[in-house]
């Protein structure tokens, strides 16, 4: 909590580009949270970042009812340039499935794509909600930029289409894949984890997910994990250990 | 999910012994659980463990109004040994205290020990409900054990107490830290993870702790976690590292 501006009250995530004296529109829900949860005034600061132009410190120009805007004062952070990493997870009850967006967030996933599988039993996913979600935890936790959530797809489309040069991370709770650690020391730096659903996958869905190219199976300990549980397990295993974690914080 | 026991229904913690033919009360929440939640009768099954016995398919004999009783019948598997791993963590907000407890549980902590640091903002620890949280995530997830629970005390408290033998692994957030693939690699294997509030360690805290012998920082890489984001993240990446990951689920 040492960083440069841990004075300024809000840190917003927006869409328009960010450069020296920029205007930037502030949308309802970021007026009426720099108005009425945080009481800031137009003249306070406030940081913005869009996901490719850095970090930027602002000063609120005005905050009207419906909208405000913002002027970009100067870079407090360069864009990071982060390695791409895709969390594929199957629907899970509501509370869960934020959780899994938030932290997914916070260990620096790039790309998160909901899956359906045979076991899946969640109908709607809202991808609004996981994205508010997604973008509420890089706001609350320094990341200079919020993952992309893809429209839910069945779990063979998404197969069908996963590039050949990229490993896929099936944690599989059956017992038999090699640890997380060992497998991860074989594997290419460009990667995704496959999650299932709480009830597991079915068995001809992992006889057939063991048998494409791009997959290794990894197994996540002797107890039972949650869904979400596994899920940020195996992304903090693999940051940790031929991830972003190999070095200092970059400010 | 390939368990034998994944037909039966309920999974219950018990204080009592279990062995063959013991007859185990059962409490009222249990009671209700298994009659108005899963709609058991006398004569069905289900699995006990009390965290010294192993698991134990055993019988539902009665289900009064109040209490019941179940008849252990076969051991269905060993008491496994256990590494004893500690966290010690500040208290933080309800819903996310309880993140924690109950995916320490699923990551194997053994003792969950809360510590009042100088940020803390929570006055009071409702160290029952943490208990119960702990114990319906080892029946959920098929645990043999249940994690203790320590009340608060002070962090200076906790720290003087502290074993000398055992590793104290600090998450760190001020970049400066050896990330925690790299410390790992040096530590013995009986060991404790220390996470601080929302607002950090205070520097005076940071400094004396980092001056203890039996601490060792660690880094958690380049985003800033939330307390209960760093806890998940460290006890995952110990357990695969250096924890009960590295082989298969005994079954």
């Amino acid at each position: 909590m040492e960083q440069e501006n841990s004075h300024i009250a809000a840190r917003l995530f927006v869409s328009a580009p960010l450069a020296a004296n920029a205007v930037v529109p502030l949308d309802s829900d970021q007026v009426h949270y720099l108005r009425s949860v945080l009481r800031l005034e137009p003249g306070d600061q406030l940081a913005l970042f869009n996901g490719f132009d850095g970090e930027w410190l602002a000063t609120i120009e005005t905050l009207g009812k419906r909208a405000g805007a913002a002027r970009a004062v100067r870079q407090s952070r360069p864009q990071p340039v982060e390695r791409d990493l895709w969390l594929l997870f199957a629907p899970i009850k509501r509370a869960r499935i934020d959780l899994i967006a938030e932290k997914a967030t916070e260990l620096g996933v790039t790309r998160l794509v909901p899956v359906m599988t045979e076991r899946t039993n969640v109908a709607r996913v809202s991808t609004d909600r996981l994205r508010a979600t997604a973008r509420e935890a890089a706001e609350q936790t320094e990341r200079v930029s919020v993952p992309v959530v893809d429209e839910p797809q069945r779990l063979g489309q998404a197969l069908a289409a996963f590039p050949a040069d990229r490993r896929l991370l099936l944690c599989d709770e059956s017992g038999t894949a090699p640890p997380i650690a060992s497998a991860l020391g074989q594997t290419p730096s460009v990667l995704a984890v496959l999650i299932g659903p709480e009830g597991g996958f079915a068995p001809g869905e992992l006889d057939g997910l063991r048998k494409l190219p791009f997959v290794t199976p990894v197994g996540l300990g002797p107890r039972i994990l949650r869904a979400d549980t596994a899920a940020f397990s195996a992304l903090a295993v693999l940051q940790a250990l031929v991830g972003d974690w190999d070095g200092d914080r970059p400010r």
